[in-house]
């Protein structure tokens, strides 16, 4: 059987506060085994974006990256977000290693074709560097990636965070028993997002397209529901999500998903 | 005799100039064996302050860094100059890996003591992590590290890219033969700025000292000397400084440092 492997995800909202941040970090850190960090930072950027007077663009709830845009996040991912993470996990004694997709050609994607949105330079994955993502973790290092992947040809791009954590943990099931992680500031899936009593300690595929259609899923959960499936059906052994708590063993309060 | 390992630094500007910075990406991927770029990006850091309203603070032509400036730093530094030139190199076939102070724990600083001035979060390098950098180089990987360091406990803190520079081929040259190539948009050191016939193509401590002294040498350049002899005292075999046609083998247009 191979060695274990935890994937997280954190939401971008966790940077932003510094004591939930910290509290965070060194759950985190103590986090036993190989793990990789995976983390967004729009809120920070439609922040700044709004400072220098580039409003963030949306369409149907899914930002639009224009230049402008494209240099807001590689400034606040990659910068501002990144090396702050990876400065608190060092001062944990985590030996956090800050990556883009571009980083050792980590992450290449394709700039998504243009349909009825152009999403401008956001990027599809094509392919995860699996053999430099896990000698950097025999290296004893834990690579913290930020939200940016590169195409290859000089261009970075805008990728999804929840998606890359996915299409990681997916990678390095080919190598280790991957848990792949969704860290967000609610307790897991919620029928209803005001009451913490709701939570759904179990989901699988059905249900959770019933609960979508029903309305009872929040649109901006099921991205991250929809990469947790797949990524299930792609050989990641365990996909939970939840708040920070979930990252200690004796953490029952979360959800995890099913296969059908 | 040990392999040799060639540190290069670039000035802010390139960053800058499409153009230039195309035709140094590609002098530097050619350049052969290990090699090590660092970048600075402080003109891009001025103007983004400049547009928020944080205009950069200087005394004696040094930066004054506070929590807002560090944190356009760690945007501009490690995030849009840093993640640029790293997918540029991808591009061009050249493996690079963008790093920070923080990153893997590569280059610890202690925050530099209030004097006369109060440099604010500024950081004295402590110690460069040459294990790991030797490691990511037998990877096969090209470290591009940025002017950004960690004090261990959760603190970033800037640091400048000529000294980091130094200090990385320092570090080196405890396993490698070191060459350290300050570049810049002049052929090298000249005794009149605005004349590149002016070129001084060797100079020692006691010539550098005597311009110095007579205000021949510009004072922006001296920082860049000083780091480059010391360099040399603590084990670094070649230091040069010029343009980024100094990369090619077969240029002499440049000036080399020497010792005593």
């Amino acid at each position: 059987m191979n060695q274990k492997l935890t994937v997280v995800k954190i939401g971008g909202a966790f940077l932003e506060q510094d004591e939930s941040l910290k509290a965070f970090c060194r759950a985190f850190t103590q986090l036993e085994g190989p793990k990789i960090l995976i983390h967004g930072g729009g809120a920070r950027a439609s922040e700044l974006g709004n400072r220098l007077g580039i409003p963030p663009k949306m369409v149907d709830g899914r930002r639009i990256t224009d230049a402008e845009t494209l240099e807001i996040a590689l400034m606040v991912y990659a910068g501002w977000g990144n090396k702050s993470l990876v400065a608190k996990l060092q001062a944990l004694g985590c030996p956090a290693l800050g990556l883009s997709g571009a980083d050792a050609d980590i992450i290449r994607a394709v700039k998504r074709p243009v349909g009825t949105i152009d999403f401008g330079w956001v990027g599809d994955v094509q392919g995860v560097n699996h053999d430099r993502l896990k000698a950097f973790v025999a290296m004893g290092l834990v690579p913290v990636c930020c939200a940016l992947t590169h195409d290859g040809a000089g261009q970075m791009l805008n990728t999804n965070a929840d998606t890359i954590a996915a299409e990681i943990a997916v990678s390095l099931s080919a190598s280790y028993d991957c848990e792949l992680i969704y860290c967000f500031d609610k307790p897991g899936v919620l029928t209803d997002v005001n009451d913490p009593g709701s939570l759904l300690t179990e989901l699988n595929p059905t249900q959770c397209a019933q609960l979508a259609a029903d309305g009872i899923i929040a649109t901006g959960m099921l991205p991250k529901l929809h990469n947790g499936f797949d990524a299930m059906k792609r050989g990641v052994r365990v996909v939970r999500v939840g708040a920070p708590a979930i990252l200690k063993s004796t953490e029952n309060e979360h959800t995890r998903l099913h296969h059908a």
